[in-house]
């Protein structure tokens, strides 16, 4: 095919994508779909480059790196690493001098921004030697029913996704596999807690002030557009513009960089400043304006009871802390974990699987004792070797490196060791599922990434077709969430430790005068009453302080501000003989999103037939496979159909998944069949196995290869393959390998 | 305790309860809350009744059924049989007259008033035998945590549950069993669609104009009340009035039995009649209005996309239909299946799990030929026998009786074999959860009873203490959703049969005039057109007719009368020859709520040791038990230590939950404790463990009995008995009887 033909194909077939998958139509430029390295080309020459990306995933690159252009990479690398270590030096530098806030801010975003470009360098290289092809996948994913936009026959909603058989079943297994190698092997507390949740439970934890993006919308149409998205297109579409200078150019492309960190009022000047319009209509948009990403609704009929759907499955534990410490009889530490939905209304989904409205989480939460982080099967890890990507690593422009968990844990490079075992037992779950090492990383959170409630973060990342992909949060929440519910309802979210000895302790109380509170705040003396009561040992030391030095305290409550007076309070000192310690505990957090993980999966064991472009499979390790055995006749011949019945029956009573295929078609057509929805084994029953000895053959789906065995031994050799307990190479060693039946053709 | 004492402590009881349990405060009586039987009793020694039956529970009939009053339960039974059966006969005939439509349901509605009387008779009587405590297995629920009302540290939201380590245990215990005993076993097709429901398909299935309750608000506060709630909770106050004649409490009586199946307007009605107001202010109340029970929310930004939170997770599948039809490559019959949870915003939900906001399904839609309904494997089950409970023996105000389901199918009683085999494996697998057959039974829907789509429908119900419970539905929808939902969307949800040899068919198309339409209706010409184009057969003979016989037609078209007259269409009459048909498959759904069958199980497993009423403990089968096994050290002896990690290791690698019990108390009372939460199987290293021979002792829960068993053999045994592959008795045959632990003490 010509090069022009090629063009013309990828251009219709871009058109017909972006009907498809974006309604909202927000994003005018191809490249802004498929995420093209910033640096890379300009103006026409970017546009031919997102449309060869787009029609030949990866390869693309075969088209614009010719011999000439191959040049060493560390070369080309070299520069990058550099100016990302010249800036993380000053960002660190900056943070030693405490400088100003909004200086450091601006520092860490010019930092990330090359930290972009030259993991984009790095991918784009690597892309060179990987052949996955992504609309193949996805054609193959949509064909056999893995998963598909939900509503499709009503014209579908973006961000829904209905699984099918295919994905369903091997969503399935994922959690079975999870519930055994988290809730099981470690005796977690499994609860499963309502989606519904009233707006106070999500107004203490945070969600209804900080979970949120920014849009804008179109003035007349009333469209809504997400702001970043918006002025990232724009820039996009700025840079690529023929008579676009080069000053200019440079210009867009670093704000197209920065736009993931920009605050409310730095997007409204930018959308401003480049005149950014509605990409549909031409019309003018409004300020940005902070969306909140939950769902809301309301409980009961009156209307009164305000809710929304859950944002994440984390909060259904933490208020149930209560009686899970008691089911665990009061003693720390203790995990409890849940599997379940969660809903974020995203302002415009999009790349699949990986940003969607509704999905499944699975999530752990290990209580401890904020003094002794420690796991006690932390041995068992610590000489586990993972990929990591420590901050530091990350400022010095470095690659990520393969640590011991041991050590890391001991240089201080993850926090404490009890992070660091759920991270080797993520590992360790993530590769038992099929995702492959050499495209896994931890990555641990910069300073000023991590949400408002962890200490330290590692994000376990996949690296796929859409780049680092974030599947599971391996975060260290402090106690951030308890003290919250604690505060919002009174009721103390804590654990008793018991003192080795009773000891004598000295108490700071505030002791408000409620007469005189009464007499000044009126109404309002309850709340300030019982705000002043909840005081801790700081807060009362802090308003002493302040009354002595500055003779009165202000404090805001509900949004309202109110002066305390010195002889509104009293302190009191004493001595108290106490025998346990109340603790607040600190919370670690493992947060798995199991759609991203099985998309991970999906491109990382997707696979073609030497030879054979179109026999696109699927290498799912059995334990994941959707369906573990297919059950072939040789041909429709009627004395083929008992053997059938009856192995198939067999089957189920070892609670083997299976599929019989009698449909027409050569057998070597339908193990391409039962390839591409990842089944790992093939029985086919064929003459010979209509006479004693009664055998069939069995075949293995990524070697091919087949044995003969007898039909009574093969399902109990099924079962063992399908669990794990044999390999197939032992397989092997003891039954004779068949060869000959795929190019035999239907009789 | 004197009888006074004892009515004190159940009306300070009943203030928490109700504080408690009934936020919008819509029972004002007690007997509401806990359903006397309405004959029984009146005024002030009704109320006592309620009082007694909410202390004591079932066993309230003690205090009210003295030896003088015990009488031959048939004696009672037989008036109120003949009752039903009177009325029975009078529906019948007035059917085979083809009376007036309103007779009709008047008639029915008193039939099924003189129904339930008969069946509360009869319940209260069997209640005598039963010493099932309500208030004592939900304090044990509570206490241990198997579920919960959802944010109880906020206040709690009415209809919302949380599961708790051992509810969420055996709940995921009985989906995997689900999955095993149908999807697998049936090879049924499995799939997990959103939750999340754009509006239109919802309103194709009829739920957004049919999913309602009628509610009143009080017209100053608008606290809202479920109307029928309101209006028989007020029936019954008036009727226990010391001033009530008794002509007037039969009148009363009568309406609370009757509402159930008041229309909008009759509630409205006999609100106005009997001067209901609010039971918490006291202000008037509105007219009945319709409450949709969908809870609403906004997919996307814009606000342009209303959508509900699905209330069945039945549409997921038919709007899949054509994926998975062309999954099983376009064959009939085929089954899917989906797990998952739906959401009903009750007015005011009440009897714990039994009628929640947010609940967990498992559907079956089993798609088949409408002229073939009959299921491959029907053989297997045609000699079960289960409880029927037929529309006939219901109007005939005759018991239940067990059929065998094949002599059932054969006499017509179940409509077809599917719906048959269906109920059998419906039967199979709740005995195998721990239902117990004597509180089981299939009870067939009546006529008037049945859903909007349904042509047959038995309701799998068990007796609770709150009476017959509906756990299954098991419904031939026939073809009523595939079709409307192709008619929303034009896109046909059909199966194509391939006829034994082409056939010649007569077609009758009707020809809209485009021009005439055109100059006729303008702008509504194009959706005048559509209409009259998707006419199936019946439609045009329909027109054809009316347009000989009266000159026109009138159709209503999205709320507007449109007439056609004779100029605007041709009928055409034409032969084609056609090799397949197309036919809309007929659907028989089983629908389980997972959470009234947990509920029914639990109570139907609540058992107190022989002499120790305060033992309470679940005798649920070992294959849903929460947690297979205990691990119990004698005492808190080091020694135990390592032998007790080597145990939980060696069951967690045979994937066996277990729960370490090292706390002190003797290991009677810790058995006690594992018995709450239905732990079958509890393992005692003791002194004897320490020395070779290696063992240890197994305890069975309900026997209490004991072997003692080499350690390494242990975690085997209780692998093969908790998946029920060996068998308690078997066990004991194998290894000694070992006596004595129970009462040892801490050493």
């Amino acid at each position: 095919m010509r090069f022009a033909s090629k063009l013309k194909l990828a251009s219709s077939f871009i058109k017909t994508t972006l009907c498809h998958n974006c309604p909202t139509r927000c994003f005018t430029t191809t490249d802004q779909l498929f995420k093209l390295p910033a640096n890379w080309g300009s103006g026409k020459s970017r546009r031919k480059l997102a449309l060869l990306k787009l029609k030949y995933g990866e390869d693309y690159l075969k088209f614009t790196m010719s011999g000439s252009e191959a040049v060493n990479l560390e070369e080309i690398l070299a520069p990058l690493r550099i100016a990302v270590k010249e800036q993380g030096d000053i960002v660190r530098k900056m943070k030693e001098e405490k400088a100003a806030e909004i200086d450091i801010k601006k520092a860490v975003t010019e930092l990330k921004a090359r930290r972009k470009a030259l993991e984009d360098k790095e991918l784009a290289f690597q892309a060179k030697d990987d052949k996955f092809d992504r609309s193949r996948m996805e054609d193959l994913l949509k064909r056999r029913f893995f998963y598909d936009n939900s509503f499709a026959i009503y014209g579908g909603v973006t961000g829904l996704f209905d699984f099918g058989p295919v994905g369903c079943a091997m969503k399935t297994n994922i959690l079975n596999l999870w519930r055994n190698h988290f809730i099981i092997e470690e005796s977690m507390l499994e609860v499963d807690c309502s989606m519904l949740t009233p707006e106070a439970v999500l107004k203490a934890s945070g969600h209804v002030e900080r979970f949120s993006d920014f849009m804008v919308k179109d003035l007349k149409t009333g469209e809504c557009f997400r702001a970043d998205h918006l002025l990232e297109a724009h820039m996009e579409k700025l840079s690529m513009d023929k008579k676009c200078t080069p000053e200019k150019r440079k210009e867009y492309e670093q704000v197209a960089r920065e736009v993931d960190n920009f605050d409310q009022e730095t997007l409204g000047q930018k959308l401003k400043m480049y005149n950014v319009k509605s990409p549909v209509s031409g019309n003018d948009v409004s300020d940005p304006i902070e969306f909140n990403l939950m769902f809301s609704t309301s409980i009961g009929p009156s209307g009164i009871i305000p809710g929304f759907l859950r944002p994440e499955t984390a909060q259904g534990i933490f208020v149930n802390f209560k009686r899970l410490l008691e089911f665990n009889q009061g003693r720390l530490p203790f995990a409890a974990a849940q599997i379940g939905n969660a809903f974020r209304n995203e302002i415009s989904p999009r790349s699949g699987l990986i940003r969607v409205r509704e999905f499944t989480m699975a999530e752990i939460e290990h209580f401890v004792d904020p003094n002794h982080k420690d796991h006690p099967k932390f041995e068992d890890v610590a000489d586990l070797n993972v990929t990591l990507y420590p901050a530091k690593v990350q400022l010095n422009g470095e690659s990520p490196q393969v640590w011991k968990i041991g050590d890391a844990v001991e240089k201080g490079i993850i926090a404490n060791n009890v992070l660091g075992y759920f991270m080797a037992r993520i590992y360790l779950f993530l590769m038992k599922i099929g995702v492959k090492s050499d495209k896994f990383r931890f990555r641990q959170h910069l300073d000023n990434e991590m949400a408002h409630y962890a200490c330290d973060c590692w994000d376990a990342e996949c690296k796929t077709s859409y780049g680092w992909v974030e599947c599971v949060g391996c975060a260290d929440r402090s106690c951030y969430d308890l003290k919250q519910h604690t505060k919002a309802t009174k009721v103390p979210l804590v654990a008793e430790k018991k003192l080795p000895e009773p000891k004598t302790i000295n108490v700071v109380e505030v002791q408000p005068q409620k007469s005189i509170i009464g007499k000044e705040f009126k109404r309002e003396a309850k709340a300030i009453m019982e705000f002043l009561l909840s005081f801790n040992e700081c807060d009362v030391e802090e308003l002493e302080s302040a009354l002595k030095e500055k003779g009165e305290m202000m404090y805001k409550i509900d949004g309202k501000s109110y002066t305390i007076k010195p002889n509104m309070v009293n302190i009191n000192r004493c001595q108290k003989k106490v025998h346990v310690e109340e603790i607040t505990p600190s919370v670690i957090e493992p947060s798995f999103g199991i759609g991203r993980i099985m998309y991970s999966i999906l491109e990382h064991n997707f696979a073609c037939r030497e030879g054979d472009d179109q026999r696109g499979y699927f290498t799912l390790p059995a334990v994941i496979s959707p369906v573990k055995c297919s059950v072939l006749p040789l041909s429709n011949n009627d004395q083929f159909k008992p053997l059938v019945k009856q192995l198939a029956s067999n089957l189920s009573k070892l609670g083997i998944s299976h599929k019989v295929d009698d449909s027409s078609g050569s057998i070597g057509r339908r193990y391409a069949r039962t390839d591409e929805i990842a089944i790992p084994f093939g029985i086919t029953v064929d003459f010979d196995s209509l006479q004693e000895p009664y055998t069939a053959t069995l075949r293995e789906r990524d070697s091919m290869q087949q044995i003969r065995a007898p039909l009574s031994e093969l399902p109990g050799i099924v079962s063992d393959l399908s669990t794990g307990q044999r390999v197939w190479t032992e397989i092997l060693k003891s039954y004779p390998l068949f060869e000959g039946q795929e190019s035999v053709t239907k009789s």
